[in-house]
């Protein structure tokens, strides 16, 4: 049962686990410093599928199936589906979900959805509306950019504080157990606006909302950042996690030290050529279920505060000149159910 | 604390109430037979904005602000905010959120959204995860003909199986009270698609998901379409309605004189010339809060089945040869909390 404290923290007082976990990538992840971490990878960004939205769809479809193979627990035994993609009426998940048979609740929360899917699922199981969820996003470089920006035919100038859609997927199988990675508290953002209308510039629009959910965790719950071991945004990338780390010290909460970023982890940025790091939802997805959850598991990493962070712009608003609203949904992942096993 | 029976339904012990609901609508829906039971209806489709997606997200935002004075609910002291749209990126919502300052769960579910954003309100303040949830939903006929079909300019011929955009939206309140509308049951859809790629025939594509989340309540709670007043569907339209009736009478289920769709019911399909009736979030939205509800409020209606139907497609998906999936989700809202009551 849920414990709310603070003004908008929830503790989830029977820490539900997460049982099961799965990432899938493409041709550039694979070339990236996470690649050995990924359960699958693909040579061939298509994944054999005639569209790049089809890809999409396939690459959600298998890491769920993955995920929900590494514990054992059949698609009829899910109770709850949450999930959501970049893709306009997030046909991503649409169309992964069409053959889940999972009662499914569809999410648009742009580059949040891992943060945001699993909120969910954490608080359906803490708060006993089901017993196993499962939280799932994706994104994919190819079908983002022809969307969002310029079809990739065209050959564009990424400008330096672009970022590059990850082509990834991650899921995650929540339900009560005994076994780490626990889930112990949420933080479900609000939206922050600070007038950002760059496009290009993603981190920034995103910071003040990062910094916004990581204050309001701090402050409900009577902690500060050296409490955890990892502070892990979700695609802030370089110019965005430089603005959170400084909005943060402003704050009163210096965190540069122990903050990291799933977009700038998932490439190497000067070897890989992305500019400002990864993006999209997929990041923060296949950097948490690749190279994170097992690290909790097996407690090499104790507390982790996870936060991807989504901007909730459309092209058709930038064009029409309105800023960009960023959200960031905060969840602390443990190694333990509470404290008094931590010590 | 919900109570799951059957396989997919979940009753909600506490019964949470609406507590505070509203519906705005713009010109055609002023024509319509409804009007008199909207709470705000704006002349001008544009609101005063300079875009139809602005006055969306104004319209939006107007009938969260005029549920939560209903009820004398402060927005500082709602918990959670589920809302969505039709638009890319869902920036009705996104926008529209942006001035609540409510913590905000974005949701895709196309027109299913009411449903789907009450469900999770209902099961928020059941399972104790919250104590005051808003709901919201909402769609244009501008903004949605130029995002799905043709630019209003271009005047294309509409095909009689067509349905029409609701400008409209609708917001509840969901907080544990004791008064009607009470909240007693959700069953949570899944994906349906028996293989429709006509995107001029939503109905037909909606209607087998619409039967397969209503047989699926029926056969969960061991009860009957005669055991209730209403079963009511989103926006199915003329077409979809009548496949939807006919299908839940070779189930077993025959249930054409109790039910009603809000599509059929927010215009006059001969007068305004709206061809299979009404669609869009906006539809099922504004009709429920602004003509059903109350109904059930002062028990002229006593048991009320909600189920707003959504077909998760997007344009590109129709493009590239998909087919249409749909999903429904339900609600039992009654105007008593219990059985034992209602005797």
């Amino acid at each position: 049962m849920p414990k709310k404290i603070g003004s908008k923290t929830l503790l989830l007082t029977s820490s539900p686990s997460i049982i099961g976990y799965a990432a899938v990538g493409a041709k550039k992840e694979k070339q990236g410093p996470l690649a050995d971490y990924f359960d699958y990878l693909s040579e061939d960004s298509s994944f054999g599928e005639k569209t790049w939205e089809k890809a999409e769809t396939l690459m959600q479809k298998k890491a769920i199936e993955l995920a929900l193979q590494k514990c054992s627990v059949q698609k009829t035994d899910v109770d709850f589906l949450f999930a959501g993609d970049l893709l306009n009426q997030c046909i991503g998940s649409a169309y992964a979900s069409r053959d889940m048979a999972m009662p499914f609740f569809g999410l648009y929360g742009a580059c949040s959805t891992m943060s945001e899917s699993l909120c969910l699922a954490a608080m359906f199981v803490d708060g006993q509306l089901a017993n196993r969820c499962v939280a799932a996003t994706s994104s994919h470089f190819c079908s983002a950019e022809r969307q969002f920006r310029f079809p990739l035919e065209y050959g564009g100038q990424r400008t330096p504080t672009s970022q590059w859609t990850v082509t990834g997927s991650g899921a995650c199988v929540v339900a009560p157990s005994k076994q780490a990675p626990y889930l112990r508290a949420v933080t479900v953002g609000t939206v922050a606006d600070l007038g950002i209308t760059d496009i290009n510039n993603m981190g920034a629009a995103m910071a003040p909302a990062a910094a916004q959910t990581l204050c309001q965790f701090f402050s409900d719950t009577s902690t500060r950042p050296e409490d955890y071991d990892l502070i892990l945004t979700g695609d802030l990338g370089f110019v965005g996690s430089r603005l959170l780390e400084r909005m943060m010290q402003a704050e009163g909460y210096p965190m540069a030290k122990l903050h990291n970023d799933c977009g700038l982890m998932i490439y190497d940025r000067v070897k890989q050529d992305v500019h400002a790091g990864g993006s999209g939802c997929g990041c923060a997805a296949s950097v948490l279920c690749s190279f994170i959850l097992p690290q909790i598991a097996c407690q090499r990493l104790k507390n982790v505060l996870f936060m991807a962070t989504g901007a909730l712009m459309s092209p058709t608003s930038n064009q029409q000149g309105e800023s960009i609203p960023g959200i960031a949904h905060l969840l602390h992942i443990s190694a333990f159910p509470n404290e008094k096993e931590a010590k």
